[in-house]
């Protein structure tokens, strides 16, 4: 996936500001998880949102985990495909069919 | 992208297990945040973090942003490419290179 | 800690606004962990901070807590200092003495 | 507030640990971030939460809370109430009666 575009996107848009000094590991897990409570915030005082405004925020949430994947030298598809594989193991779909409880309580 | 295999394994995976009934988009957005954290306790105490540790959680993140695209119909790819532009007009390069400054301050 | 001062101000707050339905233990939750990350927002880029900022984000997250407290009816001292006797028993002194490792690890 | 037993515990476990070394705003605010999605977990899939893993994770977020206050040395009881000026100057009673819309949009 290295020639992903969007990918390919945030690397040229970074790199034109000079902004990659900004974004160590530990930088980027902040602002992923300040962009997700800002996600949140769509759904504070109920299930109803503005779809823009979530659409928006996700944006905001995947932008920088495809910066921190980038940085830590990552494919995020095969991270997800890869941590799918352990969910799989740990959410049997006989045990875990239809219900929310966590797998060391399943 | 509809026929994205990292996101079909998704949907399988939650269709096996019955799981949309608990995939509200204020759900997901509680779970990215959840996860956006746990990510973030890779790097509690300082800036040195488990590179296993960190790519998992991440991948737990990326998980939950693509099960909330897919949930309010949007296509990960293209909503961070929409938000980059708007993100190159808010941090013009001449003024937002090689500053952490937020735009409303720039 | 009925008549705390603190308390008692954040309940008339809310009862001239009407707002106590909007303050269920989820929409409470929700909303500390938001504004947990705009104080986290302070640090996003690194160790320096507005103090003035930071000090205000603490209030927010500290008066949400307090709105918790009281909607699950619960002395916000004592539950820290209940917390605190376990925590002390997962971090014997001379355990956990100079050291950030979890009490799983330790 | 200086004589606050709960605070006072708080400083008193702290030190026998010598982690005030740790203890840094950013950490603390780190810290306070992690412990309140730790708290929202308890309503992941849902309203209903049990009770005592809920006032565990209140007192975990109050907790870190109190170290932030002592650390950037500010009252916790005293910062609430400031702030509280300032929402019922941005919320006047007639405008947000019974409405969660935020002040911007009131």
């Amino acid at each position: 996936m290295v020639d992903d575009p969007v990918r390919q996107a945030l690397r040229e848009f970074t790199k034109e500001r000079d902004w990659s000094q900004f974004h160590t590991p530990e930088n980027l897990a902040k602002s992923i998880t300040i962009e997700a409570a800002e996600l949140l915030e769509c759904f504070q005082w109920g299930q109803q949102a503005d779809t823009q405004a979530v659409t928006e925020e996700l944006a905001d949430v995947l932008t920088y985990c495809l910066l921190l994947a980038d940085r830590i030298g990552v494919d995020p598809g095969a991270i997800v495909l890869d941590k799918l594989e352990k969910t799989r193991a740990k959410y049997p779909v006989e045990k875990a069919h239809g219900s929310s409880v966590k797998y060391d309580r399943l």
